[in-house]
């Protein structure tokens, strides 16, 4: 019988179990087990929070989270969920001063990352902002083979020439830990056309680790419009790297400030790129979704 | 604050509310709530357990379900979300006796409809037999036009003509109060191939009422394999009347005996057509995925 609360940043979920508290000797059997969406709890998958690991690297941490995907496979790190791990740890006070610990220190798969917080009206974390580091411009290190590419206008603009079924694309490529293409429209986004040119130029071959790709619409007053599709995964709701991608984008071609709100398919995310320290942070929501206890196998 | 349980039928799972002791207000709103996935609880809808309605047709009858589905509409009836009805009832004790209620008798949007099961060693409900009626083989009461069609092998048969995308397809005819046309192929299924058809067919201009259509391959010893294609829906997990109407069409074509199990994709069901009565009774499983507490909007 093992207590879990449901929580999901932009329609990012996962079943949140407390690790402090209860033991969970086979965290990628357990992941299987309740991400079902018809027959368990259904979930992107499971994320547990424990006590940090003792010296090391994850000296300071307040805690650890470790993400496990639907498929029992583990995961580095997941904005939407570092978000809910510090909503968790704070309003459910996993820690002894847990509900002081701001900024919050989470051990994770990418090293320890200091996570701040605004709280509501009833005391509980409403917002949260994750730093998500510098953006790598370097088309060898995003990585991108421009000798498949062709100059675009400007300096950090790319031209993919037409395949057999997309015409060309001016691109932003970025990287924020993995890589992202940047596509600017001046109309109104036609999502099922952006999956078609995302699932056609995914696999292009000047993209050597394949390619994330984010249509962009930008309406104006730092307001955009984003509908991504993931390496992968295909369309998904929000992708936090993908939108630190598109503030830095817009930026470098001068479309938008430095700080943007970006609505993506699964609702609004806040990026900001600082011009004194080059880093990006993200603000965006963690919700509870409910509480629940599960009974299935462990 | 409402406890709720999540249970699923073959993979059709809801919210279940005991509403003996909950009250709740606005049902059509609370669907729309809890049923997105990656936002909430996420169910294909919600079914509330309540007192019978006093005195009329529901004489008799130990509880009422009404459910609503995912958009907020009420359904009359579901085999799947029944079967879960009874567990529910049974294994959480929702009224006095319900324990000792054997078979239980249920309001529906259906009538009141008598329903046995079977226990496991922990004493809690483990398989539901559900009395699914008589089949309606005429052709104008399924609703069929038959001048769009022509006769097939056999008394029972009917041959749909090719269309622009789809070859000739050999069909029986049944309504288990709603309608069905069952398909039964020489080789193992090809689902894609058969969602395929289902798709093209089901506004096909001989069902004035459109139809549901499966896709049999009968393995032998009475188990047969299925895959549908609901009106509305597309395809499904579980189709209970679906999986009567393929029982029916199995013995009016001799392909199967009267009791067969069906395997759906969301699970194995067992269909049994009396001989004695003409009604065909369907047993399933029906599982408690979690239990939870639900503090959104009521």
């Amino acid at each position: 019988m093992l207590p879990f609360v449901k929580y999901h940043g932009l329609g990012n979920d996962y079943v949140y179990v407390d690790g402090f508290t209860h033991d969970v000797p086979d965290p990628a059997g357990l992941a299987r087990a309740v991400s079902p969406r018809n027959f368990a709890i259904g979930a992107d998958g499971l994320i547990l929070v424990l006590p940090a690991t003792p010296g090391g690297g994850a000296a300071g941490a307040h805690c650890r989270m470790r993400m496990f995907n639907a498929d029992g496979s583990e995961g580095q790190m997941c904005g939407n969920g570092l978000r809910c791990v510090v909503k968790f740890a704070h309003d459910h006070a996993l820690f002894a001063g847990s509900n002081a610990a701001r900024p919050m220190r989470v051990e994770t798969g990418a090293g320890v990352l200091a996570v701040g917080y605004d709280l509501d009206a009833a005391g509980r974390v409403a917002t949260v902002t994750v730093d998500m580091g510098r953006p790598i411009l370097a088309p060898e290190r995003v990585p991108v083979d421009v000798s498949e590419l062709e100059p675009g206008a400007g300096e950090h603009a790319w031209r993919i020439p037409a395949t057999d079924t997309t015409p060309p694309q001016e691109a932003v490529l970025v990287s924020m830990g993995n890589p992202h293409a940047v596509l600017f429209r001046d109309d109104p986004l036609d999502a099922a056309e952006e999956r078609r040119i995302g699932a056609a130029l995914e696999h292009h071959r000047a993209f050597p680790e394949r390619m994330n790709l984010h249509a962009v619409h930008v309406r104006g007053g730092g307001e955009v419009d984003v509908v991504h599709w993931e390496r992968g995964s295909g369309p998904t709701l929000a992708c936090g790297t993908g939108a630190a991608a598109v503030c830095v984008a817009g930026v470098l071609t001068g479309r938008t400030p430095h700080r943007i709100t970006t609505h993506l398919p699964g609702g609004p995310l806040v990026l900001d790129w600082a011009e004194t320290t080059g880093r990006v942070a993200m603000t965006g929501p963690a919700v509870e979704a409910f509480t629940g206890v599960w009974r299935g196998p462990l």
